[in-house]
């Protein structure tokens, strides 16, 4: 591995003294960027880009060009895994993500098999090595890969869902064969993070998008148990270093108790649960990630700058903290105000670190 | 008044002895019954069905025809303020509520005059009488109104929103602005809902179905501010009874010590927050209304009747609890899965209150 120039990430997460509070962001390689653009005309299709490791890699790095960021994150998408599986995904502009073949019957579920990250799923490891290659150890890489629920969501539904009736339906009928599915994810997802780390990343992060749509006791059972034990099949262990890994669920504000118990090194903070809160709840068991209001972005710099202070504040004094969003940023924010944003960081938060 | 034959859902508002847990549904008198379907296409649109106090009346009984429920909610929809106000409410057919005149510019809220109850919303507290009279205090008559917040979102939205990024921007950039209109608005649901008490109402609820976007303090500055505010000027002291009033935050799980210090008698639960969890952290400052998940009613008549009990378990034994779902009802669930939660609260329900 390359010696990492810039540490500061990865040794907040592990909760080490920073000199000040490490920032990136969700979504960072994204739309709202006009270099980004640039590159997804011309490689055709959304999928195009996320399968072509040089296209991936290329605009993993373009935030890295214009903003000080303490972390790059691999250009994919969540649901890889399930396209992998043969459920062909496709995008339809401005629906979002859609399934050819959904699972529909009792059927679909039992003849899924796991598929092997460096077959069907290579342009991922692939896009990993190319990354770390060009990066040189500037700032480490995060791999990441969605939960299983967020998984079946997409894969029961047929694609996005209010109401997630479907596979809902399914948790209260059927939870056997949910929790089939989900034990199966659950295994394709921890062998598809385990390749990212053999081929390089520095930090993983499991995004269970919609664990909020559940009840507590349903977040418990079909939600949090397997990113419980996605964890335990991790690798984290490494001969030079240890990974940490992040868990976000979106809506999780009232199960960070829980969330804390899991092993993840770190947790993810949507805007709407209070930082100082989330510190006093979760203790000295994980380190935050978090969690600016992404609708922020649209205020005026000066704004920005305000509420920056106030999470890095709310959060407090001492390493533990990384900056970030409440969820990823949206498309048409002017990329300067994303720059306001990480700015501040590096200019307000040393005080909160001596 | 007339004298009410069945009081239970007051009485357990009010945190006084039950022999049952009562039960209503938020939308009871909605989409999912095919007797409102009948009318809804007789009265042509939406808002000729809201606005004629005969065809209201009509649909508000519905439901107490098919189920045996303890409370009827008059038929209305949470903008007819905004509509009053002359920003011309109406639907689109798939894509919910639209104005003709969203408020755009500063001066769009400083003209903004409050409607009186009376004149321009005269339909609402008509159609409260001529409920009030086919009633015949069968069960209590449940008044409601959307909470500044959730109304302001819609007026500069000019409709719904996933992101509410025009609201929060001026939230952001201009809290004046945004304050001065939430005062108005304020002013005008207190008048509104005071008028539904003088016309005959027997409870009032205040409807903050997007609270949830907001930070913690946010919320506490822009919602729960206005929605204390309204309660200490509602004439719940009549010279007969004391009108119970019940707040309801969707995603608002994480704020519910706040929330019972406003001198509500009662807080609605979305689905996701534990209600055993939500007795212990307000105890006996609020009783508590819901919380079934509104996808459950998809599942088997026997699996609604497991969650039913599941929640009616958590909540425990005594007074202080009203069944209900966590949101509203969808238009699609079948009208006999409503009936085994209704009956379900019946059969099993007595219990706690021995």
């Amino acid at each position: 591995m390359t010696t990492l120039k810039n540490d500061c990430f990865i040794r907040a997460l592990l909760k080490q003294p920073v000199g000040r509070t490490p920032v990136w962001m969700m979504r960072q390689a994204g739309r709202y960027l006009p270099e980004y653009r640039r590159v997804r005309e011309q490689a055709g299709s959304f999928m195009n880009l996320c399968t072509n490791p040089e296209l991936a890699c290329e605009v993993t790095l373009q935030p890295l060009e214009r903003y000080r960021l303490d972390a790059a994150i691999l250009f994919s998408d969540i649901l890889t895994i399930p396209d992998a599986m043969g459920l062909g995904l496709h995008f339809i502009e401005g629906e979002g993500p859609r399934f050819s073949h959904p699972i529909r019957t009792e059927q679909d579920i039992h003849k899924l098999t796991l598929p092997d990250p460096e077959e069907s799923l290579s342009y991922v490891p692939n896009a990993v090595r190319l990354i770390q290659r060009e990066l040189q150890g500037r700032v480490p890489l995060i791999g990441f890969s969605g939960s299983p629920w967020t998984l079946a969501t997409y894969m029961v539904e047929g694609g996005s869902s209010k109401d997630f009736r479907k596979v809902k339906t399914m948790l209260y009928d059927r939870p056997d064969l949910l929790h089939e599915l989900l034990g199966k994810l659950a295994d394709a997802v921890a062998a598809y993070l385990n390749a990212q780390i053999t081929a390089g990343v520095d930090a993983v992060m499991l995004f269970d998008t919609w664990g909020g749509s559940l009840t507590t006791g349903q977040y418990q059972e079909f939600s949090l148990r397997y990113a419980r034990q996605i964890h335990g099949q991790l690798k984290l262990k490494q001969a030079d270093r240890t990974l940490p890994a992040i868990l976000f669920t979106k809506g999780g504000g009232l199960w960070l108790e829980a969330m804390a118990e899991t092993g993840y090194a770190a947790l993810g903070l949507d805007w709407q649960t209070p930082i100082a809160d989330a510190r006093r709840r979760v203790g000295d068991k994980v380190a935050l990630q978090g969690n600016l209001d992404p609708v922020a972005l649209y205020a005026s710099p000066a704004t920005i700058r305000t509420e920056v202070n106030r999470i890095l504040t709310d959060f407090g004094h001492g390493s533990g903290h990384v900056f970030n969003l409440g969820h990823g940023v949206h498309p048409d924010i002017p990329p300067e105000h994303v720059g306001a944003m990480i700015e501040a960081v590096h200019e307000l938060s040393p005080r909160f670190h001596v």
